[in-house]
């Protein structure tokens, strides 16, 4: 046991899958949970909570670690609700995935004697809610903290401790280059893979039931990214606003150079660079952060006539 | 057995899948092949065809089928060479991405009482070559056509059973309308995928091993798309520019539309936009053209050290 007992306040797909993670690896003494909707925390206290409470106060007194895994605009109110109640000693941490926001939202809130250690688990899956969670979502995946300079060795050990123990490699950066870095890995693919359906949605010459037919042709694999959860991704892009459009300025700027190319017809230009971004694939697929097999391995769709 | 002899000109992914489907299924007497490479044509000798030429003028005496599967900037040469010596009756079709492009380039090259049918495989992997291409490729996917009106209904059916028998789905469509369609759900999304992993690659801020190490938060995705073939992919840009530009120039638009409600922190529009695009993949899942399992039910990457 890492932990003697931790709240979790949200209860959707990243808090559940922690939860079901300490379970089956018997991390925490006692699991308590708070999310607004009611539905949502019978849920839980069915699936994976040992009790929930009625407010975000009553689920952090006593706890030794406090999860914020809300939405990123809603963290300062939460932290504001929670700061008088906190135990002495107890470490807090989110899961945002944006860093600065919430650093500046939260910190003010919380006593002196709490540890405040701001984290982003790279994880997760296009669905979302309390049913969504599995023990299994962290295995292998990254897990960046951001602590202060003068953030408490100890608490930070142990934080370590209990992520590693739920399967996740843990990386420590700066908090304005975790924000960069996630605006290129994360923020800008999902904004684009938001854009390229909203055409797709917009288009009168090509039906929709087109484009859902035979989306199999490169499209669809946009289409799961642009079904993430729409709260999370607009507190996203209204948190992480300079990063985002810093990355998406380069990117309008790459999409012209390439635009040119294929309105003059510079089949040299083209083929140089789709011949460089395969190597980054295959740099990927080194490094183990994905499956080599061809179309990910996915499932086949189950046949249906069309 | 649906046709006598059937020649492969082009060994690639798509040729060797439609061989390894063939004899499967005993589809076809005679496999013949052609590709440029001689080492290509000794790997399609070992693993899939029962013979190849050194030219495609040889490969193609006396076929009932003859299929077109080089890139698309190749059609017209090939065509003209093999034009001569097609059997009086023969069936040609092809499998470029395009259609228009390669119905002006083959079709001026071919005998009368040869059938042109022009057709696009929707299938494919992130792989080329003789050696990736497999049995299954076909199953549950569309293959469109694109006949003329006045192609002959005999020959249009044959080739329609030879596909189906292949495990794929065939619908026919205009010229026109196809190179839009396939604008929409696939040049785009690759000129795209293409464009974001290009950016990634230039950042001097965020090193590339950064990228690598946290591509799982949906960049990898995009790099997935952006390994496919640069020959076949030059060529699509090249040969279906008007499309293709058509399309970039309304995605364009849009990315600005919501660049614009991040600069000025439109919450709103945010939230919106994203949940009406969710309603696609919905759609996408329904219709049986993707797997409904979390991240593709993509098999975990290797565990390894980071």
């Amino acid at each position: 046991m890492i932990y003697g007992r931790v709240a979790l306040i949200g209860l959707g797909l990243i808090a559940s899958s922690m939860a079901h993670a300490m379970r089956a690896g018997g991390l925490a003494g006692e699991i308590v949970g708070y999310a607004k909707s009611a539905e949502t925390r019978a849920v839980a206290k069915e699936l994976f909570c040992d009790r929930v409470c009625d407010t975000a106060a009553e689920a952090v007194a006593g706890a030794d670690l406090v999860v914020l895994a809300v939405p990123v605009g809603a963290m300062g109110a939460i932290a504001a609700e929670i700061g008088p109640h906190l135990k002495p000693g107890a470490t807090v941490t989110d899961v945002g995935s944006v860093k600065q926001a919430v650093v500046d939202a939260v910190a003010p809130h919380l006593p002196a004697g709490v540890h405040f250690i701001p984290g982003h688990p790279m994880a997760g899956t296009e669905y979302s809610g309390p049913r969504s969670g599995f023990a299994t979502l962290y295995q292998n995946r990254w897990w960046l903290l951001t602590p202060a300079e003068e953030c408490d060795a100890q608490a930070l050990a142990r934080l370590r401790q209990l992520i590693e123990a739920m399967g996740a490699k843990v990386d420590t950066m700066d908090v304005a280059h975790h924000d960069l870095v996630v605006a290129v890995v994360s923020h800008v693919p999902h904004a684009i893979a938001y854009t390229m359906v909203g055409v797709a949605d917009h288009m009168r010459r090509v039906s929709q039931s087109e484009v859902i037919k035979y989306s199999a042709a490169g499209f669809r694999d946009f289409t799961r990214i642009a079904a993430s959860d729409p709260t999370m991704w607009r507190d996203v892009f209204l948190t992480n606003k300079d990063a985002v459009l810093d990355i998406l300025g380069r990117f309008a700027e790459e999409l012209f150079v390439l635009q040119r190319a294929i309105r003059m017809g510079d089949g040299e230009h083209l083929h140089a660079y789709f011949t460089r971004t395969r190597a980054i694939r295959r740099g990927i697929i080194e490094a183990g952060q994905d499956t080599a097999a061809p179309d990910f391995g996915r499932a086949p769709p189950p046949a249906k006539e069309g």
